[in-house]
This record gives C-alpha cells, structure tokens and sequence, in this order.
C-alpha cells in the first residue's frame, strides 16, 4: 500500500521530535554551566534553534526543563563510573577509583560539572541511576565489612556532599594542584568510611587507568 | 540652632533606611525557604511591605539582594557557632560541639538552613565570618596535632559539603532519628579529620548543652 502523500514516517517525526528534545536539553545544560537558570523561554529556544511555540510541546515549565538536563547529565555520569570501574571486585577500590577519575574529569569537564553544581546536594536525592549506583556501593563495602556499618544514607550524603565541595573547589580554578587534592580527601573519605589510613592510602597511590571522557546523554532515554 | 522644618534628623532617616533594608532580607530570606528566588521585584517589595521604587534605593539587582540575605544568615550562623563553643579548648570537641547542635538546630530552623541549602556549595566559598572562622579551627586542630596535616581548604569542603548533605537530609523529614544521624556523622567526620575512631566516639557522645536559638542577623552590619 503506497504512504499517504506529505505525511511522513512515523520513525521520521518520532526522530524529529527527539531531535527537538534533545536541542532544548543542550540549550539548558549550557544556560546552566553559564549560570543562567534565569534565561527567558524565548532565549532558550532561540538558543535550542527551534521556533518559539515548539517549548510547550516538550515541556510543562522552565524549571521541568532543567531538572530533566540536570538528571540527563547524571545518567551519564552514572553510566561513565560503571564503565571505569566494572573490572574491581573490592568497593573500596571501586570507591577510591571512582572519585580519583571524577576530580580528573572535573578539572577537564567543567561545563558538564556546572549544572550538577548549580542543581548544589539536590542531586544527592534525585532517584536516578546515579543515587541507587552508589548505595547499591555503599551497601556492598558495609556488607563485605570493608566500610563501617553505619546508616548507607549517612555515608552517601557525607561523600557526595565531599564530592560537590571538591568539584566546587576544582571549578574556582585556585587549587594549585588538583590531582593531588581530588587524591588526598579521597584517602580521607576512606577514612570515613571505615578503613585505616595505610590500606586507604594504598589505595589511593595506584596507578589509574586514561580518564575516559564523559559523553553526555549516553544514558538518556530521549537521545 | 532650631532644625530646619520638615527635615527630619539623620539618625530618623537613617534608621528607616535600616529598617526598609532589613524588610527586603527578611522578605528575601522568607522567599528562599520557599525555593522562590524566581520572584519578582514587584513580589519582593510587597513582602517587604514597602513602595515598588524603594527596591532600587538598596540593591541592584535581585541577585545582590538574596546573595546579602544568605551572607547575613551564614554571619547569624557563625556568631551562633562562636557562643555555643567558647569555653572549648580542644579543636576536636569544638567541631563535634558545633557540628552535632547544628544538626539539632537544623531539625528545628529548616526556616533558616533553607536558604543555605539553596545557595548549595557557593557557601563554602564565601568570604565571610563562617568560611573564616571554620578554616581558623581546622588550622588549629592541625597546630595541635589533633587533626591530620593535610590542606585546610581540602578538610573544609569534606566537613562542608559533608554538612550541606546533611541539613539537606534532615531536612526531607524521612531520617527516622535525625540526632542519632548527626551524632554518627560527625563520629565519622572527626574519623576523616585524622581522630582515631574511638576518640570520635567518645567526642559526640558527650553531653551537649542546650540548643540556643538562631536569631536570623545578629550579626548583620544593617540589623
């Protein structure tokens, strides 16, 4: 049977749309690493390079806008620290690796970082990959008595509160010496999290694998 | 020499002026708590209860406005943090001292701490009382040999950020005991800052005097 004249393919429209989506997505990231969560609907649509109408389409207000950007970028991050640590067996490692590699990529990266940063503990709570990943680690070194038997939530909200701070602190630009400081309180968390200062510092001496870059939207369903 | 009519003394004037000043950071602050820092000027000046022009006689812009009602809230905070830790000799018990009354304020203020918690990191960076007055304590836990030898501004954004996570927590109202939870944090803390864990142990499970009340700019130059 031939195709109805001037109606394209579903496939066609459904890829346009996400196409769409996806504009707006971008357009909001970088209004974020900007700082510019106040932008009027109308520049970030002239920034996404759609037309003024199509917004409502995809989203009910701004700030569904940024929420979903913010949670789009903390899928992939999520989907980045599998990859760089799905070989480690001890959390511990997985732990340490972890955030070496983040403090790295931060330094590289700071516009990826700056809406995670604007969005501030928020992202802590949000029920997405990223949260459940790393309770799922938490509970895992609790259960192996790697990490102290304390509340997961406890340990979580002081190591990604530490994390925000870090990155913070790398995106200020006035750490002499990144590397070694994302290195340090990594050893210090260690600590936190229940192991002596020599088996964390060992661990935080090791060689880490090239940091691989953080794609954006990997994760994303609407990519 | 008889005052010239209609003109009234400076210190009258320059008292409302205050008290019109101090209107817009009690209206910026309240607006905080509600997550509403998209709120017009228009809306501002009626919380405040003054005239739509007055706004331009005391801030710039919006974001001077909220930016000097956060600071007055963290100068409140640190001249709290000052009284209820002045007898205290060792840099340890006063961090766990602060830390665990905070915790307790921060159950019953999350008026005050919402603020805070919108400003997300960007608080560990201002450079003002709080910001100091934590970096001179950790300095002197190092000097004393208390604390690990490590960089201050490193171990401040670990206890900072640590914090930020946990008011945030506290503050979805889902921690079944949110004492207990500040308690074990800064056990956990003070195991990051170089104590062993059972001298932390020991710290935060010392009596604590009563929780004073926050009084929101005490220590406001405008107040």
């Amino acid at each position: 049977m031939p195709e109805p004249p001037c109606a394209p393919p579903p496939n066609g429209q459904a890829r346009r749309r996400q196409r769409t989506h996806q504009a707006f997505l971008d357009a909001a990231a970088q209004l974020m690493a900007e700082g510019r969560t106040s932008a009027s609907i109308e520049e970030i649509t002239r920034r996404a390079g759609v037309g003024f109408g199509t917004f409502y389409n995809h989203f009910d207000t701004k700030e569904q806008l940024f929420e979903e950007a913010v949670l789009g970028l903390l899928d992939s991050y999520a989907t980045w620290l599998r990859n760089v640590t799905s070989e480690l067996q001890d959390p511990a490692e997985s732990f340490a690796r972890s955030f070496r590699l983040t403090g790295r990529l931060a330094v590289r990266r700071a516009d990826l970082f700056a809406p995670i940063l604007n969005a501030g503990t928020e992202v802590m709570f949000m029920e997405r990959g990223l949260r459940q990943a790393a309770l799922a680690d938490i509970r895992a070194g609790i259960a192996t008595g790697r990490f102290i038997d304390e509340d997961p939530e406890i340990l979580l909200v002081a190591v990604g509160g530490a994390l925000l701070g870090l990155v913070r602190l790398i995106s200020s630009g006035t750490l002499p010496g990144p590397d070694r400081a994302t290195d340090a309180l990594a050893t210090r968390l260690l600590c936190l999290l229940g192991l002596d200062a020599a088996d964390a510092h060992a661990l935080t001496a090791r060689p880490l694998p090239p940091t691989p870059d953080l794609h954006w939207n990997d994760d994303n369903p609407h990519s």
